[in-house]
């Protein structure tokens, strides 16, 4: 945690903000703080700034905030990406909020499983959990947005030329195409498929709705190191 | 699993490979062959091709093995990381096999903890397995060294010279430093820091031994992120 976020109202008007739980224990813990002592800390979704430690016990932690620095501009980058398998979903939340996309679509496809759809990870409190790990690793307080589409076509005929408009659509598939671009300007929507990829009626309608299809070199990489990787062409 | 690897032991003189465990689980029970059925199959440190399925039963798969190609060209980058916690080493190891990173350099940093070096994971035997899993979803055989180094100091002024002397030794630590190139001709060698990152006296021996600080943007990224996104801008 290099940043401690926390919810608007948990701030009292004169900014003192009492924490108990998790965060009281990482303050506590991990960090080893002292009466005294300064944090980084963040509001969720607003400004970032530094906190001194007023009073600290072993479950309770008083901190006084002061918030005046701006987050981080949001990579200008939206994933979609095939609902991957739970334990991968949490990773991907995560590692995409700490690179600073600003939306995630997540699609069904042929090779989705059906049981993906039912996992408590897609709660949307468990959702904001690991997005809130990755601002807190990132040190960004602004959440991006994540989005739920459980039908492929309608979502590539309806949803995607709105989410295209401004932006360069990739189709990260493996092929003899060239590498995805790594240009920090430009906007990009990343299109990933589900393990095994996509089948080749998506991978025809998503190329029909204008996506360009790149590859990450002749090796497949798992859906993971596939999305920090074309993360890391953004920077 | 995208290619199935054995040992070169493994296949006697007409070809015929005899699998039972893992192996013959994951034909029968992912892949479903059949008889007759064609696998992508690869000799470990070797040439890759096909096989094909003589017969299947639940424990058991006879296969029929015909090496014809090469594997792929390694990625000309070595990783240099201090010693992760145990379960981002064994994410990092496979993931490092998966990008076809050629040598793998785990060295030991202040803010590595000392029970890190306890970790089961550093069995050889454990070692490859990560690795292997690596090859399997790249579809390679070949398995990348990897060079334990306890020693900060030693490293750096006895083994680095020589591991940088045909490469460009970039330090990746965050900082007011341009982003890590994206180029892929490049024979490199990226280092990384622990959680924590280095600290200023590992910053300057690194530096002095003539490693460039590169940066991944403004954000703290984890170090499995921070290595696929090196990674990813060497593709």
């Amino acid at each position: 945690m290099n940043l401690l976020l926390f919810s608007a109202g948990e701030c009292d008007t004169e900014g003192q903000l009492h924490l108990s739980g998790r965060r009281a224990q990482h303050v506590c813990q991990v960090l080893k703080a002292r009466a005294g002592d300064q944090l980084v800390v963040g509001e969720i979704n607003g400004l970032m700034g530094h906190a001194q430690v007023v009073a600290i016990e072993p479950q309770y932690v008083q901190l006084s905030v002061t918030l005046d620095q701006r987050p981080p501009a949001k990579l200008p980058v939206s994933l979609v990406v095939a609902l991957p398998r739970p334990k991968m979903l949490r990773r991907i939340l995560r590692a995409a909020a700490e690179f600073g996309v600003d939306n995630i679509h997540l699609i069904n496809s042929y090779r989705v499983e059906k049981s993906y759809w039912q996992t408590p990870v897609l709660a949307p409190d468990t959702v904001r959990d690991y997005l809130l790990q990755g601002l807190e690793q990132a040190r960004d307080t602004m959440l991006p947005g994540v989005h739920v589409h459980k039908r492929f076509k309608p979502f590539v005929e309806d949803d995607l030329p709105a989410l295209m408009a401004d932006r360069e659509a990739l189709l990260a598939h493996p092929g003899n195409v060239p590498v995805a671009p790594a240009e920090p300007t430009r906007r990009r929507l990343l299109v990933i498929g589900p393990e095994g990829g996509f089948i080749p009626y998506e991978v025809e309608k998503l190329l029909a709705a204008g996506c360009r299809q790149v590859s990450l070199g002749t090796r497949i990489l798992r859906v993971e190191n596939a999305v920090a990787a074309l993360l890391g062409r953004a920077l």
